[in-house]
């Protein structure tokens, strides 16, 4: 495997650290700009009736409203599966009896390490939403299949969501 | 809209910049660090026979040897459609009659503005590859129907390439 020769320290952030590292590898020696990142979970919470939960919400990064799935950074020291249960509840208010992951990946492993890891909640129970002064969500239900389509139409414009709905059909199909 | 309030930057690198906006949001006032990209052309290139090419590399980020659709970051001033032109022969050396956008997404829209152009590339000639000392690649072409067996199964982690396969296989699917 190539090996890192040197590392330089961009930014210390809260979401994300920056670094800049020179790697060898074979003959060749060059740097890379690096984004760190703990990782996210990501869920697709799936109601007996086979409707599901996303959020809309501001994204100032994209400057859009987007349709997305639950989803968010994992704490320090947290498991996927622990973030995952960690997020649904905060994010909209739900607790599952089973949390099963359906599909990982990387997002853009060109630059930044951040893995997502999406998980199928189902067994829903109402709590409460904890939601910060800037987590501001709106909350739809609605069927999968429709959001299944949507997504096949280019109605939604976010990774983790396409995949986390594809996945996630797939997943339900193969047990009806 | 919510409105940006103030900007400040923190770094200007080669592949991202990275930002911190304050963001008013109704009564909400609150920060955001931003990772600001270019956008990224993603291609799958498709053969009359029904396979495509993908491309294997040591993905530093990701500290694993990935197997991705070809892909690269826009350069300035460029369409998706120029960029995605120019990552195919660059990347493996190939020109496409024919690239049609099937996709496009935010990756990972809370903090980084990077959007995903997918296209496939059809009526393929070979040229040449032109790679950078940094790119060292490994190029294979399989089946899309086994590329896409092979994202079904988790058995590619990157998400464009997950999100290409099946769009891709979606697309040609409707034409036969």
């Amino acid at each position: 495997m190539p090996e890192t020769i040197a590392t330089k320290k961009i930014y210390d952030g809260r979401i994300f650290d920056v670094r800049i590292d020179t790697i060898r590898e074979g003959e060749a020696e060059y740097e890379r700009e690096i984004i760190s990142h703990r990782g996210s979970s990501v869920i697709v919470p799936l109601f007996d009736d086979g409707s599901v939960v996303m959020v809309r919400q501001y994204r100032h990064a994209a400057k859009e409203i987007l349709l997305e799935v639950p989803a968010g950074s994992l704490d320090e020291g947290e498991t996927p599966m622990e973030g995952a249960a960690r997020e649904l509840e905060e994010e909209i208010g739900y607790t599952a009896d089973k949390l099963e992951q359906i599909a990982e990946f990387y997002v853009s492993p060109g630059f930044l390490d951040e893995k997502m890891f999406v998980f199928l909640a189902t067994g829903l129970t109402k709590t409460e939403q904890r939601l910060e002064i800037d987590e501001i969500i709106e909350v739809e239900q609605i069927p999968l299949t429709d959001a299944v389509d949507m997504a096949n139409r280019g109605e939604i414009h976010d990774a983790k969501t396409m995949l986390g709905l594809l996945f996630a059909a797939r997943t339900t199909a193969k047990r009806s």
